[in-house]
C-alpha cells in the first residue's frame, strides 16, 4: 500500500490520466499540458457548472467508499447540466488530499469518477492535485452543450403550467439519516435509500427529453423540493402550489421516517440530494409528453399559480399552507 | 462587521454576483441558475484549466490580504491560458469558507478576483460557495479560446530552437522568503518581490503574440524554470541547454539572496510562481519577432538540443551540468 508521498504528484497524475477520454473526437489535448483543449460543437450554447465537496461537510469517509464519493462528485455536476436540458461533455477535477492518503484511496476515488464519466460519455480533461493540511476537498467543474432552442432556465414558468418531478423523492435524505445513525446494515429497507444517497443518478437523458418537449423551467432537486420550488417561483415571478398527496415517495422512505419519528414527506420537501428534476410545462404539452412516452417516470405534483399566491403545500384534506424553503444553507446559524 | 453565518449562503451569492460580467455579448446566463450559459466564438478551440489554492499550503492569511489572494487565484489560471496562446473568457469560482469568516473578508476576496477579471475582460459566470470545517480553499476554473493555428503546446520544440522567457525570474520566490521571514517591511528592496509573489501578472497578451509569431512550445513558469524546461523537454522529446549568465533576474533578487545566503539564480530555477512564460522558437522567427517588437521584454536563455543531451545548465565558465527539475511537488516526502 503506497501513500501519496511515495508516489509523488507526477506519479499520481500518471495514474489519473488513464481511461479519461471517452469521446476522442472532441478532445485535442487532455490531462498533461497547461490547459485542456477541446472542440466545441458548432451552433451550441456552452454550459458551465461547479460543485465543491468538503470532508465533514458534504461527506463522511466512514460512510462512503472512495469509489462512491468519486461517482457522486461527478453526478452532482451532471445533474446541473441535466437541469438546463444539456448534454455533459468535459470534466475538470481538482482534489486536495492529505499527504497520508493511501494511493489506493485516490485510485478508487478516480475509478468512481471514471465509471460515471464512461456511462455518460464525459471526458476528464484536466484538473489539479494538491496537498491538504487536513481533510479532503474535491471540486469538479463540468461543461455541457445545449441547442439554443432547448435551453431551459428556472425563469420560464407560467401560471397554469403543470409542476412535475422525474421520480421518487426523499430517498437520499432518508439514506443519510440511516448512514448517520450507523444502523443501516441491519435494516432490510435501507439499501435503496443508502444507494440513492451515495451514488445518485443524474437525470441527463430525461432532462434533454423534457427540454425538447417544452419544459418552461427546470431545476435539479439538490436542496429539497420546497427549496427548488421557491427558486423557480422567484426566478419566474410566479407562485407554486404543491399537493402533498401527489409527491412520490419510495415505500422505504416511509419505513425510514417511522424509524426516526419523522414525516416521510419532509424528506422529499426539505431533505435534498435526490438529484431528480422538477420542471414546469404547459398542460397540453405535458399530456402530449405522457402520451408519447408512457413509460416515462414523471409525476405531476402541482401547478404554477399567480405570484400573489406564493409557494404553498396543499395537504390531503385540501388545506393550503405556506411552504418554507428550508433547504440546506451553508452559512445559516441554526445548523 | 457581519460574519457569514448572519449573511447566509444566498445573501453571500447576491453580494458575489455584482460586477461579474465584462463581456456581455458572450454570456447568456451568469451566476444564479443551475449552470452558466455562454456563447463560444465560432471556429475557436476551447481551453479549460483549474487551480486549487489551499490555506497553509498555497497561502498564509497572515501574509496576504484577501484582495491579493483573490487576484492571485484568478491570475494563476489566466497564466495557464496564456501558456497555450489563448485568450481567457470565463471563470467559475468555488470557495470553501469557515463559518466564522467575516463577510468583509469574502467581499474583498471577490474584489481582488473582480479587479483582475475586469482587467482581462474575463466573466465570473458561476461557482459554488460552501462551508469548511477548517481553512479556506479556493478553486478557480477558467475557460479560454484560441485560433486552432495559434494553439501552442509543450510538445513542439525542435533542436535548434531558441529558448526564451518573457521577463525577469526569481522575484516571486524571493518575495515568499521575505514574507516567511516576516522582515520584508524593513527591507527597501522587498516591495517589488513581495508584490511579484502576492499579485503576479499573467502574460496573456505576450502569450498570444508569441503564439502568433510561431512559438513551437510554451509553458508558464509556475514551478521554476528548471521544472518547466524539463516539462518541455519531456513533452517535445528534446534536450534543453540553459545559460546561467543569460537568465534575467531583478536586482532585488540578488539582494534577497544575499540576505538569506542563497544563490540568486536558484530562485529563478527552482523557486516558481513567477508566472512569466518560457517558450521555444525557430531562430529566424525569434529574430523577426525582436525586430518587429523591439520593446518586447523577451530574453533568450538557451537553446533546444537533441534529447540525448538532456536538460543542462551551462555556467559562466562554460561548464555544462545536468539540471534537476526540483520544482514544487505536492506529495514529495522531503518537503
Amino acid at each position: 500500500m503506497h501513500e501519496l508521498q511515495e508516489l509523488g504528484e507526477f506519479g499520481l497524475i500518471d495514474l489519473i490520466k488513464q481511461d479519461t477520454i471517452h469521446d476522442h473526437s472532441s478532445v485535442v489535448v487532455g490531462i498533461g499540458d497547461d490547459a485542456a483543449v477541446v472542440l466545441p460543437t458548432p451552433r451550441q450554447l456552452q454550459l458551465l457548472t461547479a460543485d465543491m465537496l468538503v470532508e465533514s461537510v458534504h461527506f463522511d469517509l466512514t460512510t462512503t467508499t472512495p469509489w462512491q464519493l468519486g461517482y457522486k462528485a461527478i453526478a452532482v455536476n451532471l445533474s446541473d447540466i441535466a437541469a438546463m436540458g444539456g448534454a455533459p461533455r468535459h470534466a475538470v477535477v481538482s482534489v486536495a488530499l492529505p499527504r497520508s492518503t493511501p494511493a489506493d484511496f485516490v485510485i478508487n476515488l478516480y475509478k468512481g469518477m471514471k465509471e460515471i464519466c464512461r456511462e455518460f460519455s464525459v471526458n476528464i480533461v484536466g484538473g489539479d492535485t494538491v496537498s491538504s493540511p487536513q481533510g479532503l476537498v474535491i471540486n469538479v467543474t463540468v461543461t455541457g452543450e445545449v441547442e439554443p432552442a432547448n435551453l431551459v432556465r428556472r425563469s420560464g414558468a407560467q401560471p397554469g403550467d403543470v409542476v412535475a418531478v422525474t421520480g421518487k423523492l426523499g430517498s437520499s435524505a432518508a439514506g443519510l439519516d440511516l448512514l448517520t445513525a450507523g444502523e443501516w446494515e441491519d435494516s432490510s429497507f435501507a439499501w435503496p435509500l443508502v444507494t440513492a444517497h451515495l451514488t445518485p443518478r443524474p437525470q441527463v437523458k430525461t432532462g434533454q427529453l423534457l427540454a425538447a418537449a417544452g419544459a418552461t423551467s427546470m431545476d435539479d432537486i439538490s436542496d429539497g423540493l420546497a427549496s427548488e420550488a421557491h427558486e423557480i417561483a422567484k426566478a419566474s415571478q410566479v407562485g407554486i402550489k404543491l399537493y402533498a398527496g401527489q409527491i412520490p415517495l419510495a415505500p422505504e422512505v416511509t419505513e425510514a421516517a417511522d424509524k426516526f419519528n419523522k414525516q416521510a414527506i419532509d424528506y422529499a420537501l426539505f431533505g435534498g440530494e435526490d438529484f431528480q428534476l422538477v420542471f414546469t410545462m404547459e398542460p397540453g404539452k405535458y399530456e402530449a409528453l405522457l402520451a408519447a412516452y408512457p413509460d416515462l417516470a414523471v409525476v405531476r405534483v402541482g401547478e404554477v399559480v399567480d405570484s400573489s399566491e406564493g409557494v404553498t403545500l396543499v395537504d390531503e384534506a385540501g388545506q393550503a399552507q405556506k411552504l418554507e424553503a428550508r433547504g440546506f444553507n451553508h452559512f445559516r446559524q441554526e445548523e
